[in-house]
């Protein structure tokens, strides 16, 4: 039995983090999904909370065909003890999968196995672009899963975003 | 579609606590478990991560017929801001359960609908005698799910309960 | 201009709190009520928030004639930076005043003016019992000034002691 | 009885607070202000400690004819449990004001009703010219009333507000 | 060249602790002093601050023939984290030493050597003896190292535990 | 006795502060150096833990002729508390260095006497240059203590500096 751990905000999640799942899926029994900054939203850069991101995650995974576990990880705000953190918060893990430089890092040093996700770039940007085209009202449900609009129509999402978008500062 | 909440330490998930979800299961479309206390562990009366509860809890739910969520609660030492916590960490919910007074209280002064679990007494001591029953190694097994045993062994829980309860103070 | 500075928890604001204030009242012109713990609430022994106190503790002294302020502290959990945490967050002061030997100690360590309360043991004790009664039913009016009946009446706060008294544990 | 609150930094407060301070005052019993970030203090764009501001607000609103509380709010870095927050640590309030668009959503989605102030831009970057003239010391003094004057000479402010904001870093 | 590290609250540094410290000094280059809680101070069982516990330690084993760190480890109140937390805040370490049954749990849970000090109960009572015989003003003085002796009257010690032992509760 | 601290981050100790620490040893009989935001690692600016940086400057310092203590300081992100945490956290001392205006201007408030190091602009910016040698492969060794370069290497820090130096964002 196989279990990899794949992390990222999912602010949203989007088609570019669906097609990471399902290639990971290809490797493994299970996987799962770290939402990292869980406590951070109504932000601009950070709109929704955990719990709706675990919604997200959850109602676009439902066909996946291996078990999959979306869990919240808050910041600690201390790099030397986050990969701790996360072990502690997740069922064991035997790969992470990640694109960004710092977690990569912060993995190899604690010795667990850790490899990139395929489709860097396009991976890597797609999450400010959701939220550019979402502010702008400029057609950003092409790029998320159905079940992710149907969670942020539910929750008001886009006139969140737009709203706190227009704050001088993003936390109160 | 109707959504609840079953708030617990889950320390460890056992056959109190099974029976009281598939209670609730009758009555709801989809369930979230909430994990409390989820940053403690390695204490007598916290012995799991919340990462090893949600494998408890995950494993134990598959056949239950409801979509399941398992969600990690990270304390906040702050009864007047924990539902608004709980709330943030989980998908939206339509009702509370639980037996613990305090939560209840909470529940009802941030007017979310929030009732008694059945079998009160039953399950309110059985983490205590499942716990005991652990250090003792006297038969804890049966008080809990087959899922939940293999995850015990799988993460050697039960000598780590037994060697930090020899400690003379459970936090470092 | 002398500014004196009375540290308690206020659980609640009861009429040894209010002897000892006028006795300060005589001996300076302006006088701070620190509200220790302030981020304390719903738990038998600190059943009010820091909110609820502030306005106990206003309504019970508008009549004092001298120019008073209620001042939420939140607890940093750190003794040794504990003095300069409420000198942080209080109007600046010449004189504190407590019967909480830890409190003197600190101030003192400081080099801040500290001075024993009058009515010691009276005031010491009558916060457990004012609770007591509270969760009793039993006659806990007559320890409060009317002020304080009122605040209590109007946030439901009899029926908030009585049932978070009945939780196996005080803190979520 | 209707009780406001206005929530602001008040770094410091200013003339334009006060006119809206006075405009609120014609519509409510009673006035909370509260003081957002009450931690932050001696960088240049948060200068004065929570304490420091109190007094300005409390001097400053002396023969305001409604009753004020002016209530520090320490940041708790969580922008879902911020409206939870606020509601513990200040008096029952019936309605809020503010201009921050975030603080306005926040209290949208808690249910909370909420209003714009009047003479929004005025009010906005009153602040920052405070600020500015202090550091250049260029006729900050009319920009705010003079109880506030004698406040931040007293404690010494303009020499504080000109060393730090020498500083490299804000934060030590 | 070999590294260990030893775990105590040091409150204070006694006759026992340098025994142990000697005898770990034989089998290594160097020596950590990983100083625990040490944020905590002003209590009975805490007594002293981090930064006393470092003048006690360092001024006891100058003559000691190893090269020693005194390292202050603050509290995280998360066991699942604390033995990276340990390995942020001190000198790369080979090998640890504690005879805290959690301590040596969760050091071999993350595969770090681990090993029981010599003279267990000795040194496990001893800390409790030292602050007892103080706060009683009873022949502390030849429980501790003469250097210990000489820091605790420098900083008034004896009253200030006594003090804060006649305190209802230990935290403000 | 006089006893100084001098204040840094100390990312890394390099030849700047090993001069600064030089002509504050001739002036004192003890130096305590004090490693700020001691907690922050694994980020361009700021990529080594502090027990990292206690290694590098224990090691540089043994031949100096004073007693020396370095001591980690985490953050408290409260610039009002910030002395007395660190007065808790050292050995009691006589006098502090720094060229940080915010740091001075705190010990001033705290009534403690500072002073600006001496050679005040070749100190401020070297740690920025070290850091871009790093980063860019080009000749960081000789801004930095032979020491210092040892540690360095044992941590493969020149690897970890440049992997993170590519992360979008410096924590996770």
């Amino acid at each position: 039995m196989k279990r990899a751990i794949f992390i990222g905000r999912f602010q949203p999640f989007h088609r570019g983090h669906l097609r990471v799942v399902e290639a990971i899926a290809d490797q493994v029994d299970e996987l799962v999904l770290g939402i990292g900054s869980a406590g951070d939203s109504h932000t601009a850069n950070d709109p929704f909370t955990g719990g709706e991101r675990i919604l997200m995650i959850t109602k676009s995974l439902t066909g996946l065909g291996v078990l999959t576990y979306a869990v919240p990880i808050e910041d600690l705000e201390r790099n030397s003890v986050w990969v701790s953190h996360v072990e502690s918060m997740s069922p064991r893990f035997d790969i992470a999968f990640s694109n960004n430089p710092l977690v990569v890092r912060l993995f190899e040093e604690a010795n667990v196995p850790v490899e990139q996700v395929p489709m860097v770039d396009r991976h890597r940007y797609e999450g400010t672009e959701v939220r550019r085209r979402m502010i702008a009202d400029d057609g950003w449900e092409e790029l998320v899963p159905p079940a992710v609009v149907d969670v942020i129509e539910e929750i008001d999402g886009i006139e969140r975003i737009q709203q706190v978008a227009r704050s001088d500062e993003s936390s109160v």
